[in-house]
């Protein structure tokens, strides 16, 4: 039996808690080098659009599938999952992943913070008023208990909007504040979540205003043009964690910048698998202030696409079309 | 609006003709480099199975999309297309592709036949009996005036079966015969279309058999420890053509063998884009003998597929499921 599930049943389906669990047993299995994860194909289209192919393969899970996303300026961009089972080879769901992209960046966000933040913080920043800023700040609040949130992006409207919108969704006092150093002053946690739709680089966060014991989640620059954080940040990090080291150094603005000021040192540097599989810890003494940059990956993407999946099937939600697939036997 | 097609639809929309338009057009494009063909992915699965993506972006018909099949010897193998406009971004069509996949080799082969075979071609010999025989008969028959065909297969009940039903279905004398030496003597094109469901290698065609002015198609060795032409196959031939260079010789047991003999010399070696873009003619003198060897491309899939969309919209086929993929604008 295959499924689709659109952009609405996704979002229903995506609980914050699930994910986070799906991309931490993801980034688990990682680890343990029971994964297949090849380098993600960027392929160009006619008029200056992209098309990119992430599939992989995560055995221990028994599942494989990929995203594939494209779009330009004109169009816009779309996003798809396809979910297959290892064991049985049935395709499971084909998905809308739009928000589901947001809301695993938001997941994988949730897994660096538990491993990488204090046990206590109680004040969470949040730059960026977007859809991913209200992902990532979900994915924070799924490991941290949060009592305080304060919020800065550049037009007042929208920084008030996401204020109301989010106290009101998680029951909190959420604080717009009027420049972006007074928003991230004395936070545990600071989410920068901007510059995700291909805008203007700006720099939305200055390492300068990093203090003691912060732990600093970026998720923003994930195409070389764009830039959310200075190479200051990564500089005052006493450890930076990225989800593919890889990747970052081939799609982040960001880390590419650093790396030009050597503020990307390789002994400070680490991937989400090494903390998540016990080989480094997620952060030294109190004081040391943290750094987790993610562009993405496919095993986010897949182990969020079947943790949806799983839910639809015990909802008994998505539009069932049957089995799609035909299937070829060996010998026939 | 995204439509899905099962088996069904697609083997009811892929009239062959159609396909072998669509397919030399598109091999067209590759000439005229408004392609982007990546080289396919092949991931490994847990249990030795494998998973494959193969994208293509064909820029001059505005047209992107990707197949992906995976499959071992438990599951049996499943295929899907996935197509994409790229003027509007849409998803149009996901789509079961075991057929069409079969299919769209057919109709290569037919692309090829029609620029090397000879113009006088009534006999047709076809080695194999299972639904690529069928496919590439058809591609041949789409671009040839075939009066008689021979047919062997190993099993005498299929090979007889194949001959009565496609006799039934083509109107024209299909005869099983009891070796392979005698269904490909005197014959004008030979298809070879075996092994393509993994069993053990076997040689099905030897290049000894080869005459004057033949032409002969093989595509049914697509993994390294499939086989089906012997390395005389390509020593005999006075012009070899591919479909890929780089992929036939990754991928087909059958190339790697007649380059471990020296059989496969660059000075007689062409891509069907070649031939096709008119910068190598097909064939030189009646009397050279031809060959033909393919694996498959996506850019084969995505125009295959497409050609199938584009009939389903105009006779009103397939499950409308709306707009499946919603759209994330920019600066949104």
């Amino acid at each position: 039996m295959t499924i689709l599930l659109d952009a609405n049943e996704v979002e229903h389906l995506a609980s914050m808690p699930r994910l986070v669990e799906a991309v931490e047993r993801g980034v688990l299995e990682e680890a343990n080098s029971t994964v297949v994860l090849p380098a993600r194909m960027n392929l160009n289209m006619r008029d200056g659009g992209f098309f990119r192919v992430m599939p992989a393969l995560i055995h221990g899970r028994g599942v494989m599938g990929y995203k594939v996303f494209h779009g330009s300026i004109e169009t816009g961009v779309r996003y798809l999952i396809v979910i297959y089972s290892q064991e049985s080879g049935e395709l499971l769901a084909i998905m809308d992943a739009h928000y589901l992209t947001a809301a695993r960046t938001g997941a994988t966000t949730g897994v660096a913070t538990k491993y990488m933040a204090r046990k206590d913080t109680p004040h969470v920043a949040v730059i960026g008023s977007g859809l991913e800023a209200r992902t990532n700040l979900l994915g924070v609040m799924a490991v941290r208990t949060v009592k305080r949130v304060t919020v800065y992006s550049p037009n007042p409207q929208r920084r008030k909007a996401f204020a109301r919108r989010m106290a009101e969704e998680l029951g909190i006092e959420i604080i717009p504040m009027d420049s972006p150093e007074a928003a991230v002053r004395d936070a545990d946690i600071v989410v920068v979540g901007t510059n995700t739709t291909g805008r203007a680089a700006t720099i939305a966060y200055q390492g300068a205003w990093s203090q003691a014991g912060m732990h600093i989640n970026s998720i923003g620059s994930t195409m070389l043009r764009l830039r959310e954080i200075d190479p200051d940040t990564f500089g005052n990090a006493g450890r930076i964690v990225v989800d593919s080291l890889h990747q970052v150094r081939e799609e982040s603005g960001d880390v590419v910048a650093a790396i030009k000021e050597n503020k990307f040192p390789a002994e400070r540097v680490f991937e989400l698998k090494d903390i998540v599989g016990g080989k480094v810890a997620g952060r030294g003494e109190d004081r040391e202030i943290t750094l987790f940059k993610s562009v993405g990956t496919a095993i986010q993407d897949v182990m969020a696409g079947f943790a949806v999946y799983e839910e639809a099937v015990r909802q008994g939600r998505g539009r069932d079309v049957g089995e799609l697939l035909s299937v070829k036997q060996f010998g026939s």
